[in-house]
C-alpha cells in the first residue's frame, strides 16, 4: 500500500510519526528516513530513536527555504542518498513493513530529487511493503499511484496572526 | 493553543499520536483521553502505554456506528464522565502541557455530548495547557475558538474500492 500525506496544513509529520506509533505497536518493522529535518531538531526524533523495531535515517538536514547558505549541489547529492536509502531498504533482509519517507514531496517539488527513479521504485517494490510519502505538493503522478491520499488542509492556523513555530507544538 | 484535526480523511488520530511523540520528546506531561476507540484495539495504544510522561484515559470504548448494540444513556454516561475527567486534567497537580481529547468532535456531533461545557471549559483553560481535539465533523464555535484548525480531506481512498481498514495502517 502507498501512502500519501499532502497539503498546506499541519499534520503530515505528525500523522506519519502516529502511522509508525501504530505499526511498530503490531510489531511491525519501520524505517523512516527524513529529509530536511535536521537530526536533533524535532521533538519526536528523541522518542523515536529510543523504540525498538525502528531504523532511522536522516538526510539533507537543512531545507535551503530555513537555511540560504545551503548549496543545492549538495541538496540533490543528499536526496540521491536518500533514495538509495529507500532502495536498500525496500530489499533489506529486515524486510520491512513500513518504510516512511518523510518530506520527499518538497525534494520532488524542488527539483533536488526526480520523480521518474522514485516512482519506479514505488511500483515495483514488493507488494507487502507499506510505503508512506510526506510533504506538501505532491505531484500528480505520485497521487495516481497512491492508494490513500489525504490532502492535510490549514483552516486556520496562527501563524497568520504573527505567532512563531512553538516548541512542543510545531517541532 | 486549542487545536483541532478534522475533516474525512486519513490522518486525524494519528497526527494527535504523532503530537504526543513530539510534546513527550520536548519533557511535557500529557493527557490523553480517547473516546469510542477501545482499549486495546489501536496498535498506537500498546506504544503509547509504555511511554513516560503521558497519562491515558479511554471511555466509551463503542461507537453504536460499529457496534449497533450500544445504548446511548451509557454513550452520554461516559462521554459525560470524559468531559469530567478533561476538567481534572486541567486543574491537575501535575500540570499537564499538553490534553488531547480523541474522538469528542464526534460526540458532539452524534449529541453524547453538549457543546457548551466544553466550550466554557476551553474558554477559562490555563493559557500554558495545549489541548488538541479531533474527529470529523467539529462544530463551527469549537473552530471559532481554535488557533490551529487542519481538516484532513479525503483525496482518495481504498476502502472505496472495497478494501477493508487495515491492520497496522487503520488501526
Amino acid at each position: 500500500m502507498i501512502i500519501v500525506n499532502t497539503g498546506n496544513g499541519k499534520g503530515k509529520t505528525t500523522a506519519a510519526v502516529g502511522q509508525i506509533i501504530r505499526s511498530l505497536g503490531r510489531g511491525w518493522k519501520v524505517c523512516l528516513i527524513q529529509l530536511f529535518k535536521g537530526k536533533e531538531f524535532y521533538g519526536e526524533q528523541k522518542i523515536l530513536k529510543g523504540l525498538k523495531g525502528l531504523d532511522f535515517y536522516c538526510f539533507a538536514p537543512k531545507h535551503p527555504g530555513c537555511f540560504p547558505g545551503v548549496y543545492r549541489a549538495s541538496l540533490v547529492s543528499d536526496c540521491g542518498k536518500a533514495l538509495e536509502q529507500f532502495e536498500k531498504a525496500l530489499n533489506s533482509k529486515k524486510k520491512y513493513d513500513l518504510i516512511v519517507l518523510e518530506e520527499f514531496n518538497i525534494a520532488l517539488r524542488d527539483s533536488f530529487l526526480k520523480a521518474e527513479p522514485l516512482l519506479e521504485l514505488l511500483k515495483h517494490k514488493p507488494s507487502n511493503v507499506n510505503v508512506f510519502i510526506t510533504g506538501r505538493s505532491a505531484p500528480k503522478a505520485l497521487l495516481e499511484l497512491a492508494d490513500i491520499v489525504t490532502e492535510m488542509k490549514e483552516v486556520k492556523h496562527h501563524y497568520h496572526n504573527g505567532v512563531l513555530a512553538k516548541k512542543g507544538i510545531e517541532f
